[in-house]
């Protein structure tokens, strides 16, 4: 079987002969598969922490859907608990710190850690991952947004009015621009490192940024972000990788995101592929935006949904087919499988 | 004390001296006096269904601070109440029902209200509260949405997924649909009876119309608050009192909102006020944006800030400052006063 370069194809903006399609989160909860190796591995970060683990459900949803891409599994917050926060999980109700982040001081003592060797977890993971996909499909790695991990370190995990990161925010920008600063840096060198080691596209997830003002979002989330894209560019080793840029709500500040050199950016379902497109041109890849939801649907009304997507993002390259956020657990697997078929059978282009 | 009908006139974008102001949540947790009132209502259902105190705690929020309106005490929920779905509150978790909507049965079983009688208690508060308000601001009466009243009657109070209301949009639409029409036509008499009884502009409280896509939002949530300002407007004992439509993280799709006949928009802290106008035009006013969070800065910042939101709608009529949501609980109360202070001061037209 030849190597399938749909996704990296239309991340680049070339023709492709069916629009790739993947998934946020395809290696996850909804897969019982999954949910054996997770019980195997005794807790959620043991699993991310084996990279021989982090490999096998990496690979799971390749082996029941026909997807144009595989994403190293691994937790979005690795960075902060590589730097000493302590990171865990409460069953149902996501991550917690041992030591989140509650005054400057906190910030200044934040050691720089050797990404190399504190996450070597991850980049194990990812050649493992990339040497059982040599002659599959691309491998993708990720990395949170800085905004996005000082959020988390700071309100000690998600949080319904983000009081605590933007009490700060507005009391004392300085400090946490200097911690947006530290994680920037971190993240070049863990996504620069899982390049390295075999991903051949990686995504900054920004999940929050969507909850600030367009002004702030500028300064705190898209600058740092920008940043890290510029330097990723401009090192040989790093720039032929293409990056893809999310901002979970981020619908109205596509143009700005489009400006940071970003190959491609996620959209989520708020915002109509058929008005992205118009607005940040034909020279950089969209990437989504199916309403999660829509796979609780029939498989006639999934069909349909697929249907609207492709067409509202139309004919044109640079389009890849994805969730507008991540797959709910209780997602029905037979209703992914629909999707991911009528995502390819609806846009293969007739010869 | 002359009657101030700043809000009113902005709201009609007339001329005004000064930009009015008023707070989302302006009588609430974050004042002593109301935690006092609060407490010994026992309950917070009980404070919402006793006039007395209803209108007690509307009046708070005017002693303390020089606002330009008053909204009336009262919760979101008070029509799935009526229609006998057993609202309660856990303390720290919100609103629950009893009997949520689990099928499309239960929507067909649902009484066709007479809120007249069944909410009588918000009628009367509003007329108490005109009373005492006679001669001082005018009064704002409100109604949560008919998308936002259903998703809660589904959800069974708030969500991180909102899967069910979902699932249900995607596999059912029909029932929703029915739902929705009950909704808005009981919402249409809520507004109408609160007119009546004094409120003199209303509000539409769309919490959560911004996790659709644009066609769901078009068809789920701004279809039916258009229908219910359709025929506000279309009957002569109603059309006279201004309409505020407010969708929560809705800033995609203000042209759409404006396009309804409301007389203002609310506008979260995503967007800018500056975009927000030249996107709607200058026949329709534009109410808030402050970001909540703001009011944990300095006095400083404070005022910078009223300044940046009062330069971005720019003194052009039809601005009515406010949050861009509700005011948290542990704002400190000092600051409320410095950012009324800095909206009057700063945006007084010098003759």
């Amino acid at each position: 079987m030849a190597f399938n370069d749909r996704f990296l194809r239309a991340l680049a903006c070339q023709p492709v002969d069916k629009t790739p399609v993947w998934i946020m989160r395809q290696a996850g909860r909804y897969l019982p598969e999954y949910r054996r190796v997770r019980e195997q591995a005794g807790s959620f970060l043991t699993l991310c922490k084996t990279p021989e683990l982090a490999c096998e459900v990496t690979l799971q949803p390749l082996a029941r859907f026909d997807l144009d891409a595989a994403i190293i599994f691994s937790d979005i917050l690795t960075i902060p608990d590589a730097m000493g926060l302590g990171l865990h999980f409460i069953e149902g109700e996501g991550p917690r710190f041992e030591r989140p982040l509650r005054c400057a001081a906190d910030i200044a003592a934040l050691p720089t850690i050797e990404v190399a060797n504190s996450l070597r977890y991850v980049t194990e993971a990812i050649a493992l991952a990339r040497h059982e996909l040599i002659d599959k499909v691309p491998l993708i790695g990720f990395s949170g947004s800085p905004w996005t991990l000082a959020t988390y370190m700071i309100e000690n995990g998600s949080s319904k009015t983000f009081s605590l990161v933007k009490r700060w925010l507005f009391s004392d920008p300085d400090s946490l621009h200097s911690l947006l600063t530290k994680l920037a840096d971190c993240v070049v060198d863990y996504l620069s490192t899982q390049i390295h080691a075999g991903a051949q596209a990686v995504m900054l997830f920004d999940t929050w940024g969507g909850i600030l003002t367009p002004r702030d979002y500028q300064q705190f989330s898209l600058y740092y972000m920008q940043r890290i894209i510029k330097r990723l560019k401009n090192n040989a080793l790093t720039r032929e990788t293409p990056v893809i840029l999310f901002t979970k709500n981020g619908g109205q500040w596509l143009e700005a995101m489009a400006a940071t050199g970003a190959d491609g950016l996620g959209v989520d379902w708020t915002t109509s592929l058929h008005e992205a497109r118009q607005r940040v041109g034909e020279n950089i890849a969209l990437q989504g935006n199916l309403d999660p939801a829509v796979l609780y649907a029939s498989p006639e009304r999934i069909v349909a949904e697929v249907e609207t997507v492709l067409k509202a993002h139309g004919a044109g390259n640079g389009h890849v087919f994805n969730l507008g956020h991540g797959i709910q657990p209780d997602t029905p697997i037979d209703n992914v499988q629909v999707m991911v078929e009528a995502v390819h059978r609806l846009s293969a282009k007739t010869v």
